[in-house]
């Protein structure tokens, strides 16, 4: 009997509500939950009911279309300035993924010259869904460009969930996985659990298995042995915010593995879409990290696993410095050297598509 | 109100029985058990309540001890083979840390010479008492050694539990820690959480605020970015076995930590006692890696936090190569290089004492 293999998605737009998975209840349950208000949608981004940049910047994309529709009045200037507020209410969410200012921006962007108030209120929701289907084209350029560093048999680690629920489909560093499997390439991936909230054992496990991709769970701190022991191939990460520089934010623990990787001498790749470059900040040293509540690490499902009054340090991400990383794999190609250089060459073609 | 701290024990042995502080159940309660046959024992070893390299020694050593009281003979030889079965049980329990065959080996050479059974059963006790207060002293000495190598205001990194419960009293990697407190040095320590037991969040976080040491706590994949950001002095950690040329084998992650002490330039100790030496061993490839349950990594106190049918790869520990270690802290002082030689005079001017 042949199991069916699905490629996971983890938001959708359906009319007055948005859908989405709450990744905070995988993989014990499979529970699809309603957003109605801003206020549902900012509370599933901070509570990681949402995570990953890029389904961030969608949902709030979606929040900001759906919360628009309330805005009762006919002056577009007015309407205008609320969506201003709102951008900034659910902005605030999360600090650190550039994504979710992004769309955010994008959206406003495009009401700029509306000529209505209903006709702003139809573009914001026609944009959100653009973001959308952009980015599940994106991510499926992102695997196809990454496909090319590997070859059947490797074995590859990857930290958290740069995954399909991550994402609108497919992901970014977990793309080239999805594609490897429907062309019969046989890759190992080796997941490691990150903590606190052990999205690597919580998602990336549970969304590769419904994916149909061979995967081995470690814990973080195996992945020194695991790269030795299992002679991995190659380590890929995905990103909350890369600098012009290539500096890259993202998941607590990504810059251990790119020390790690190099020690081993393993390629190091990052796998992200051009809106999660920030070229506006010049290098990883001006990114903000964003901490969070000690009682990520001290409790497990409500279970106390530390002394209830010990002193906690939770940062949820770190910076990898561009000169440990191999190659960062975006849509539109790989970048491997000269970063400052590339990118700047990227976005000035960006911009004048 | 002054606190009194205090620096907590774990084994003792009482008469007709050995009572142990669970340390699966810390820090959520502190419960003390009693031990009274060679399953009890075993038990408490394989299933982590008694845990340390040295304590699981004094535990099995006392196990023996104990067990060897019920041996009804009076025929020194037949005595002498029932121990040695007994030796070959508790000796199972654990294969990585050599401490548990070094303590139950120095048992068996004790009785070699008896003259009676009754006699070899109380010097069965006496050397497992002697065992025990001798690693007091070993930890006392490492500590004072180990102290040398920081300064107040340092910031130092640990993994796991290489602490006063892992030992007889006072640790080997947090000995230093202990010392400082009472000459009022001001020393903070990160202790990496060291999944999947989480040794560093249950037990060191516990143990070193009960000694009243500064601690924060940290998981494991925060070790890169804290050593940058919180600018670590030095990293410290135990061993369970050490091999002739230096290769250490200890808890999984102390190889991460070593490879990125060595690529912050921090400072990478090793704290143990000749005891975890194994100089039959020659390198590191030779030491056994214990595999462990992969519901340790799939379930954490009962509760699914990976899908259950997930692949698991589990070791217990790795092995960090000499060459990544700037010091081997013994009770007879600091191994800094040329490691096989100054292991090999260390052991030869043991034997001639």
């Amino acid at each position: 009997m042949s199991k069916e293999f699905e490629v996971p998605r983890s938001v959708e737009w359906e009319e007055n509500h948005i859908k989405i998975l709450n990744q905070q209840k995988l993989p014990a349950e499979t529970v699809f939950e309603h957003l109605s208000t801003k206020e549902d949608v900012y509370d599933a981004i901070v509570t990681l009911k949402v995570r990953g940049a890029p389904a961030i910047g969608i949902t709030a994309a979606f929040g900001l279309a759906l919360s628009a529709q309330e805005i009762d009045t006919e002056e577009i200037d007015v309407f205008q300035q609320e969506v201003a507020r709102l951008k900034e209410y659910l902005n605030s969410a999360r600090p650190t993924a550039v994504n979710l200012t992004w769309a955010l921006d994008r959206l406003l962007q495009r009401i700029k010259r509306a000529a209505s108030v209903n006709a702003a209120k139809t573009d914001l929701v026609h944009e959100a869904i653009q973001i959308q289907i952009e980015d599940e084209e994106t991510c499926r350029l992102i695997g196809q460009n990454a496909l090319q560093l590997f070859k059947s048999g490797d074995r590859i680690m990857t930290i958290c969930n740069a995954g399909s629920i991550a994402t609108s489909r497919y992901g970014t560093a977990l793309a080239p996985f999805y594609l490897a499997k429907k062309k019969n390439l046989d890759l190992h991936i080796y997941a490691c659990e990150t903590r606190p909230v052990l999205q690597g054992a919580r998602l990336t496990t549970w969304e590769l298995m419904q994916g149909g991709v061979d995967v081995t769970l470690i814990t973080d701190n195996m992945a020194a042995h695991t790269m030795k022991e299992k002679q991995i191939s190659a380590v890929i990460v995905g990103a909350d915010r890369i600098a012009r520089n290539g500096d890259t934010a993202n998941k607590i623990g990504t810059l251990g593995l790119a020390i790690l990787a190099k020690h081993f001498q393993i390629p190091f790749f990052v796998a992200a879409p051009l809106s999660t470059f920030d070229v506006s900040t010049l290098d990883g040293a001006d990114i903000p990290i964003e901490e969070r509540d000690p009682l990520e690490v001290k409790e497990l499902n409500g279970i106390q696993i530390a002394p209830p009054d010990v002193q906690v340090f939770n940062p949820a991400f770190d910076v990898t410095p561009h000169h440990l990383i191999s190659g960062i794999i975006t849509e539109k190609g790989i970048i491997t050297s000269n970063y400052t250089e590339e990118i700047d060459a990227l976005f000035t073609e960006s911009i004048s598509l």
